[in-house]
Order: structure tokens, then C-alpha cells, then sequence
């Protein structure tokens, strides 16, 4: 990836207990925000941000020079309005847009590499709650998230119940299946067959697995599609050729989108940061953290939840937000849930889908 | 993969004209028969295989040793009955396990490599043609394959409609989508990716890009399960461990048995074959080679065509079978299709689905 910018940041001014029994030191939170905080601070709605995103959610991205990411969703008027809520999005850890992660500096002055512990979604939370804490946030008006961003918003409600009054998790799961397992599984295969890996511990040559990672990211990427929408949007239609060309090029627009995705990925992404990002998720089971029952983790919620899905998502499908609904029905935790129709699969989310802009608006009234 | 055995096998005494407008001189195709061929050669049945299938569809695999792979279907009193038929099994064109292919010998007494011309489909069952020419086999009782297989029995019925009294194709499709390329995209830039593949001249110095195959077989794989499957096989269940182990082994059984596929596949595949194979198979499109519409392909056939879709199938998915359906009744041609209910996704042609077993059985009595 591209030398990284500066970020706003603070360190956490306590260690953060992971889940594997390590403890993290002076752990660094990167994020940015959005609109003005309430004199009593209840106004700040906490934004969780998915594997390969960034606190860049509103902003212009520093590295690739992109819009943020829920542009279309966060920013005055807008379904999540900056002008009357105090947004906050900070990076995870694990990841490399400041916050501490495999690439940032370790205790001997080097980056920590596969040296940096393995870490879960929890321990992602655990890290925003410092953040809140230090910000002085007792109560978020709301916690919202996508994909691992949902991940995080059901770990905060389970394990942090006081913190937020309300919890939107769209296009998420409370549990990585064997399925999810096994793509990430493929991805991390392909970061540590590129001899440029070299056991993690690339930084100082400059010389970064970026063969493998782009790899890992087209697979990765197919998920996030639909079928129907990758044939609607690419079909069988050639690239910048009227005949087959009988070759390995890229003959098929979806082959040439699909490479771009890779390589412009290798642009801004940390190869390690995806092997412990893709690990955290497939450790996430929220049930299995609280005894194997999951209305136990919400037993005593004192959130409102609102759980969205989408219909064309393979990868989080709609039964795996119902398994959440039925295990909150049997909290008794007050929760709302829709499946919206919408042709681009996993990225849903992400995209033109007004119905998710008009559930997102009226959840956070 | 492992030095090659012997091989059964016929050179093919005239020049093979292919798609891409190269000629290939001197084709070997590698077969195994079962059961004997009747004197009016009237009750030979063709088997093609899949991508990474071979001629040893009910023998012991000379490199794995392991039983042929449709040993369940193929034999004495079995559904495909040796004790009837004459099954003629051949390893395609482009595939490595005695027939012409990128491994085998070029004009100047090397490897071929990346200088083998891209074939099709189509030329895949040229070659099968030849060979039954050779044989001196006319008309044969049926051709039957599944997944790559069903694509040869169906170019076969389209291309040399004279040659089968009977069609069976089972989990295919007439044409490859667009998510359908963009798995096999990543599978081939993870080879290429590989440095051992060396631009496909890996063969003289015998280090083989089997890091970058071994990817390319993993994310196949998971295309050829289901999403149920994968969860009632392994669900969350940890390898070996009772605890995850907060690092970067395999924690779960799915991510063991993910590497066991891959590694276990590079003993025995080409990885040239494996980038010539799926290009075959992206650039498939029946109805393209006949005008665009898939009812001419079919138009005057002679035969009677059965399709067998399974349920839990995305890879080729029953509405793919259906397609083909309605262009054979849109050309008038005798036609079945059944769908059947097996938990297996794609992979559901090879394993035990008795069903499956009656309705072969049945349309080639």
C-alpha cells in the first residue's frame, strides 16, 4: 500500500484486554467526525465500518482521493443527518489507517507484523469504547453498521448493553458460516503463497505481497455481488474487443472489472491487516461467547434494534438476520426487521437502495 | 504434479481444426473403455468428464491410486451397466493426463506451455469425435456428462447431432455467466500469480506453481458445495483443538479440509491444463456459436436429451438447465428434465443421490 497520511488519532490511555488472553499497550484509534457533538452528548451516533473500509465514511479518502464511503447515506439532510447528529466513525484495529494494527509500530520500533495478536470483533469494540470513553459519550444515540460494521454494532449491544440506545445492523450475521469461513480461508491462502509475504515481515523491504492480496480481494469481491446482478451489470460481454481473443487477457468486461478491483485494492490495503481482519470475522459467533445461546447475549438490552437484509445477499443472507430477530424476540429486546429487495447483493448496502435510506432515517428519528 | 504414468491412447490420424483457427497435428487422446463393444457397435455410450476429471471414471486412478470417480454410476449392474454398455471414457484436449495437452510435447520436443493454442469446448469434443471415428463407432447408444461433461454431451448433440441416439447432460448449463468467469478469472490469476509458474515454463526446472493452484482449487471448491452442505458438514466445529487458537492455523475443520483439496489436487493436475480448461469452459456459449439463438444449435437434432438439475446447485443452477429445456422444445426435439433435491450443491452428480441413479438407469434403457 501507498505510505500512509496522517490521521487524527488518540491513544487509548488504558491497555485493551484482548480476548486471546493478551493485553494491547497505548492502542491508537484513528477516526473522524461528522457534525457537531450536543452540549449533554446525546446526540453521537457511533459508525462501524466494514473489513476493507476506513473512518472515511463522509470524507474524501486520503489515499485514493475517493468520495467516503456512505456518502449517499451520512451528511447534512441526509438519512443519517450531520446536522443534527454528531457522527463518529473510527478505524478498527487490525486495520492500517491509523489505528493500531499489524502494520503500525511495535515495541521495538518495528512494525508488529504477525507478532500482533490475533484479535476478535469483541476486541474491535472493546477499542471504540475507549474511543467513546475518552470522548466522554456515556450513551450513543445509536450504533450502526454493515457487513462487519453489523458485526460490531451486535457485539456493542452484547457486551456493552448501557452504551447505545439504538442498534442498526444491516446486511450482517451474529455468526461466520462455514461458507464465510472457507472464502476468507481462500484469500488468506492466497496473501501467504506470494513469496513477497514472506511471513508477514515485508515492511522494511517495501516489497509487499500485492499478487497475493489482489487474489484474496477478487474472490472476496464475487461474494459481495449478486449473481443476477454481476450478469445484469457485465453479463457475457466482451472488453474493448468484438471477438473473442483466444488468449489470458482479460476478454470479459467482469474478468477486467474484476482485476481493477484487485490491483486498486493493493493501493490503499495492508496484506497483513486482511489476514487479521478476515480471522477476527471468522472467530465472530456472538452465541458462543455467551454460554451458546444467543438471546442470551442480549438478555437485558435496554437497546432498540433494527436488523436489515437483503434479498440478493448470499453472503449475510436474510436467515441469518433472522436468527438474530428470533434470538432478540426471545430477549425481549424490542426490534424491528425488514428485507429489502435489491439487486446488488452483499453490497446492498452500499449502494442506491432508497428503501435502506428511508428504514435508516426513520430507525434513528 | 507427479511424473505421468502410461496411457491408453490413440493418435489421431488427421490434423484437428480448432475455434481459434489453429490447426493441432498429431492429437493424442488417452481413454479407458469398460464392457464389451457389441459387433454392430451399437451399444456404446460416451462419458466426458469434468474440468478436473480424467478417463479413469471407473478404475483406479493411476497417480492417486484412489477408485475412479464415477465408480457409484459406472459398472456391472450399475445405473451406466458395463454389463450392457461398451463406456468409452477419454481425457479431453487441453487436460494433462495423456492426452494433447499444454504438458505435452511440442514440435521442438518441449512442452507446448503457453504456446498451446486456446481451445473450446467444442474442440474438446472434436477431438472425442475423432476418437469414435477411430474406433469406427457411427452412432453411439448415449453421451452423458455432468458439470464440463454435460457442456461436451450438449456441444456434441449441437455440433455433431448424427453421433448420439441420446443426450444426457446433468448439472450444466449452455453457457457460462458471468459469475461463473469471474471464479475461474480468480482461480487463473492465482496461478499466474504464483512465481513458479514462470509464465507457464515451469516444466523443465520441475518447480511447479503448486501455491497458486492449490488457491485456484480451493476457491473452485467452495463453488462446488453448498452453503448447506458446508455448515451440516462442518459447521463452526474446530480441527483437532478444542480452543480456538488465536492464530493463523487451521482453527476449523472447513479450513483443514479447504487445504487438504488444494494440495492434494496439485499431485495430479496440470496447472497449464487448469488455465486452458477453465478458459474452454468461460468462453462456452452454445447459442453464440449458432447465430445467438440456442434453439438453432439444436435445430434437426436427432436425439433424445435429458437434463438433470440438483437444487442445492449455484454453480449451474437449475433455472441454466431449464434454459436448455426450452430451446430443445423450441426445436422440437424429445426432451426430460427433472430437478432433484440433494444437499450436495454441484457436486451432487458425484455422490450418492439414489435418485439420480434411477433417472440415468432409466433414459438409457
Amino acid at each position: 500500500m501507498a505510505p500512509t497520511p496522517a490521521f487524527s488519532a488518540i491513544t487509548l490511555p488504558h491497555a485493551l484486554p484482548l480476548d486471546s488472553g493478551e493485553v494491547l499497550e497505548g492502542v491508537q484509534i484513528a477516526f473522524e467526525t461528522y457534525g457537531e457533538l450536543a452540549a449533554d452528548k446525546g446526540n453521537a451516533i457511533l459508525l462501524c465500518h466494514a473489513l476493507t473500509g476506513d473512518q472515511f465514511v463522509a470524507s474524501e479518502h486520503p489515499i485514493t482521493g475517493k468520495p467516503g464511503w456512505w456518502e449517499r447515506m451520512v451528511g447534512p439532510g441526509k438519512p443519517i443527518d450531520t446536522g443534527r447528529f454528531h457522527v463518529i466513525c473510527a478505524n478498527v484495529i487490525g486495520s492500517c489507517m491509523g489505528s493500531t494494527g499489524p502494520a503500525s509500530e511495535g515495541p521495538e520500533g518495528k512494525p508488529h507484523a504477525m507478532a500482533f495478536p490475533v484479535i476478535t470483533i469483541r476486541d474491535m469494540v472493546r477499542g471504540l469504547i475507549g474511543l467513546l470513553d475518552v470522548l466522554g459519550i456515556e450513551r450513543l444515540h445509536a450504533v450502526v453498521g454493515g457487513s462487519m460494521g453489523g458485526m460490531q454494532a451486535l457485539s456493542l449491544a452484547a457486551n456493552f448493553p448501557e452504551r447505545a440506545e439504538r442498534v442498526l445492523a444491516i446486511a450482517t450475521t451474529a455468526r461466520h458460516s462455514a461458507q464465510n469461513i472457507a472464502f476468507h480461508e481462500v484469500g488468506r491462502q492466497a496473501i501467504m503463497a506470494d513469496p513477497a509475504w514472506a511471513d508477514g515481515e515485508y515492511y522494511a523491504s517495501g516489497i509487499t505481497p500485492d499478487a497475493g492480496l489482489a487474489v484474496a480481494r477478487m474472490a472476496a469481491h464475487i461474494t459481495y455481488l449478486s449473481e443476477e446482478g454481476l450478469t445484469e451489470k457485465f453479463g457475457r460481454r466482451l472488453q474493448d474487443r468484438t471477438e473473442k481473443g483466444f488468449g489470458f487477457d482479460a476478454d470479459f468486461q467482469v474478468e477486467s472489472y474484476l482485476r481493477y478491483q484487485g490491483s486498486g485494492f493493493t493501493r490503499r490495503f495492508d496484506a497483513n491487516s486482511y489476514l487479521y481482519i478476515t480471522r477476527a470475522m471468522d472467530y465472530f459467533d456472538i452465541a458462543e461467547e455467551h454460554g451458546g445461546l444467543l438471546a442470551d447475549a442480549f438478555a437485558g438490552t435496554t437497546s432498540r434494534f433494527c436488523l436489515v437484509s437483503f434479498d440478493s445477499d448470499w453472503l449475510y443472507p436474510t436467515a441469518e438476520s433472522r436468527h438474530v430477530v428470533h434470538a432478540l424476540n426471545a430477549a425481549g429486546a424490542p426490534v424491528s426487521f425488514v428485507e429489502l429487495s435489491a439487486p446488488f447483493g452483499h453490497d446492498s448496502f452500499l449502494l442506491e437502495v432508497p428503501a435502506l435510506d428511508r428504514v435508516v432515517k426513520g430507525f434513528l428519528e
